[in-house]
């Protein structure tokens, strides 16, 4: 088996982490996964949902949405339909879940994290770069948190990333890009802690069902890519 | 540990599918999963979604809703509200996923078969009654497109079942009513298929981030409970 | 004249009123006029709309909906759609005005009666099915509102009922089904109290204008189901 | 009794219809009940809707609108809010209803009649001036229909009118104008031909419920202000 | 060149203002450019929108709309649509801007002046028609504000007209309507003051480029139309 | 006078153009004024809307959004609450209008061209910066037609820019960044060809009305501008 992009099975692409990305965020990040692209801000603003209101603590949320034309063929603006489509929702949901699980939301205040995860070129795994980016987005908007006083102690409570696994042509890879996601037997996006906790996995069979030795395959590839990953938010976090 | 229903954990609720629910469906049941009731039928259409036009093979989509007061509080009703919410959203887009890979699209003609799956009572773990309960619906409408002769041969694959565990106060258990579900520390929502592939699997961190056997002993629990699923789905179609 | 059903002329469909057919609502009610089969809830719910607040008054106020297959064709489902249809609004306010002339809202405190009727198959005379089993549900949520003490008295004003009346190949009929109803000359929906006084009439010539002398008939006609449309009322509330 | 306006009980309000009041439309008609004034247009368009195409016949479907400064307290313009009303559905519907018992749709050709009912000022009765004056821009446009050739002989089946009669005070009056409407028993719209067949009749008891006297005695007043209507419509259509 | 209305290139269309057009609005005007006809109402509305709360000032806002047969060929309509087109949005953005202009929103107290303006026939230069009427309702809005004591001196800064200059067949003309609207080079929309002071200035070059020259011909034109507009709104405002 | 920048009052912001920028579009340019940064893509799609369908010519349009957090308080997002707001709906028509003069439509073939613009960086003139770079963006994208062969002759007519020019604090100043917009009295957009063209002038007052001669000052200083984004956007087609 040889991978579109020529890569080992266990290799993740190109990743680079760029703080700072925007200037208006409280944290801004542009994640690169080879060539897919997302710009990741993180916003602190003052209020919870009405259905937290007066219980001392935050809340967490997020967004996600694709430039019209980060794919191959355009697609048409959520805005302008008027609807977000049943896959940025799922995705928004993915992000928000999970990243909620790397806050302390009883330590925020009464303040909303409001993640934004935009891509602007798509090539496969925009969802695992989101959560991944939008991590160091959050660590860099509960330091400026701590910096400005607004919490005593930072809500960071752990590292978290993320990535896809997938069987390709009947051998487990890591990080799948387009060409693979594409033609992919089965596809599963992990997201981890930093000490190898789960914190959520979504496996989907795309033709056959999968067996319980292929899930355990891709969950190591899995376990390793998100330990890289870990690695490289850290260096990323460590500059400047 | 005691279950607040007095279960075993690896005891599923009194499960109940009962076929031709209504009338005019060309598939329709209702399966109990407890006190969660879902009405599942499967409709087939004519004709495709123009992305499938003129590749001569036929589509299976899903929706989901739940009826205003299926619940303990009244809930808004999604027609009125202009909207469906991101978590009616995320579940349909399960339940067709996980039933495509049960049905052969390719020897379905130009036929679109549409799910709709209507809670009446929910209880918890809605999402995976209906698929268990709309996979019967997909044979009866199998069964009714062989008989009508607008099929050759069945394009049924395979029985698919799911059922929901998660981590209920440190231990694993099976098929989690609403009590739990509410008060779990991990959720899970698992479809397989009756030779033991595995279709889908969500697995989510509530609170911490669960562990690698934490993860392996939910499998099993979930194995366990399709596999009793599947044998009730059988018995059901058996019946008359 | 022979009815499709071989009914005589001022004879009802077979009636059935079942109580608690669900577990949350305060009132739940499955009505069945023959093959037409709706789930009728009452849910009390603290608060009013904004035009009410602070006048010491309660308010009432009903939703429609249609299961996607409760039909001979499946119909778009509407929260998909993003729209109630304009014969689902029109019906769901005929619900609210008919079902406000039975409560003295006065007498609510300041909250609101959520009335859901959810068709679950279609066959004719489905918003007078909806308004006969509403009032069981809304006199059940009553009773609740008294026992919780909630209420000092009931807010009950009178029990209504509602029927459908038709001229069907030039004869008044009662209560018609969906062969009749699609080639009737005439159709009218009548709403009354038990005491004979008249809370709603709907008449619509599909084809032909109708005279004085045919609508006498009808209306006729009408005084006689609603009075055992109500003996079925009130015998459904003896039990339990 | 004395009616706020000083009107007799069976005294119709001032009544003026001005034909080619705008000059775009087939048919354009201003018509005042009193206070009350709409601009009706009824519209040739070629083709019918999707359900109608291929079967020889036309179609007839109905708008309705307020200015939002109508009324005495500005309302939210509808195009705005994204979502017409439930009022504006249900009169609209009733509008589209009536007129299509007017015309003859197999004479019309694939052709559709769109009617558009804009009240530029309200003062009650704006759904039944609305038809009043909408079958006169009918009537200029089915004339415009056979002037130009579209169709061989008149879709024009009969001349329809429409009235708004009620309790008042306890008494029935004919044709309420807003401080009546708001304080009202009973308020019932009534359309008619003008042979005095009976194209719909929708009568709701606003607080007590109706007797079939009362009943009655409105009936009799709706039949004497329609034909007076009638005399008025045709003697608009006889001008120039 | 000629133009197809036989007018001189700098004379404008017949022009009629009339007041009290409507009778509820607190000014309300039938605003005529030959064949075009505006309905504009300025209604005073206690409150401003969120973000001007407690600021001690008022707002003003504007709304457009066409009634679908204001225009030759029938249009759909925005409510049943769901929608205001981009072009509505653009028009009423330019109204509310060009009016705010006309008013000290200081000395407004906390009142929103909500201006609506509905085109019930078209002929070009509705936006312009709008503005200059609009005017109008607000300067008798302004003035029932100070007769009700609800402002201590009149919030009116300055009297603004608007009117449209283009280049038709290559010379410059004042006031387009429709027939040379759709086939100008170049379409400008001025906004003035009566003191000469520019408001806004919107042209567009529809084909080519056009020229500096060009641009202040145009102007010139503007200018003496609309000093002609103001001399029209002051008589409007000094009859009765 | 003083610009909060330091700049000359007739002195352009840093100004960058950098191509393929991503990778998916035929034309992708990354456009910044100083802080203001916008990513515009042209992209060729085949088929025209239907009002052009048989024309034998292509379409060009447009459209413009806002990351949520491109500005200092996080934004909406507009694909969330179902509906772009005025603002965006003007900028995106204003874009498409300004680049329809670019292109000859009737050498496109039955093609259309989205452009679409979206900032990831707000500091003031975001839509002059996307006219000037989305023209370049759409040089790109006639290349790429020409290469391709799908058009014989490039269809680009002219080159346009645009720049916002205004008075600040009573002078006249070139390129507005966000600390001078948002104080400026008067603000103007000038889109303008290389031979100096003039496409659309929109000058708003926003505050007190301007004069001709302020008038006057602000197109001179536009023009040079404008002359200096043509040679900028020249060098840069130029560069591979």
């Amino acid at each position: 088996m040889q991978r579109p992009s020529g890569r080992e099975s266990n290799q993740l692409r190109d990743i680079r982490i760029t703080r700072q990305f925007t200037r208006h965020a409280e944290g801004s990040v542009l994640v690169e996964f080879g060539d897919t692209k997302v710009i990741c801000t993180a916003s602190v603003v003052p209020g919870v949902p009405p259905f937290l209101r007066g219980q001392e603590q935050g809340w967490l949320t997020a967004e996600y949405g694709m430039l019209p034309r980060s794919t191959g063929t355009r697609m048409g603006r959520e805005a302008a339909r008027g609807k977000q489509g049943g896959r940025t929702v799922e995705i928004q949901r993915l992000i928000g879940r999970s990243l909620r699980a790397a806050v302390d939301l009883t330590k925020l205040g009464e303040n909303t994290l409001h993640i934004d995860c935009d891509v602007i070129q798509a090539d496969g795994g925009t969802r695992t770069a989101s959560i991944t980016g939008a991590w160091v987005a959050v660590a860099d908007a509960m330091a400026w948190m701590k910096a400005q006083g607004k919490v005593k102690e930072s809500p960071l409570l752990r590292a978290i990333a993320s990535v896809s696994v997938g069987i390709y042509q009947g051998e487990p890879v890591l990080d799948l890009d387009y060409p693979e996601d594409s033609n992919a037997d089965t596809d599963m996006n992990v997201v981890m802690a930093d000490d190898g906790g789960i914190i959520e996995i979504q496996g989907t069979a795309e033709a056959e069902p999968f067996t319980e030795n292929e899930f355990a395959a891709m969950l190591k590839l899995a376990k390793q890519g998100i330990a890289e990953l870990n690695k490289l938010q850290r260096e990323a976090l460590a500059q400047g």
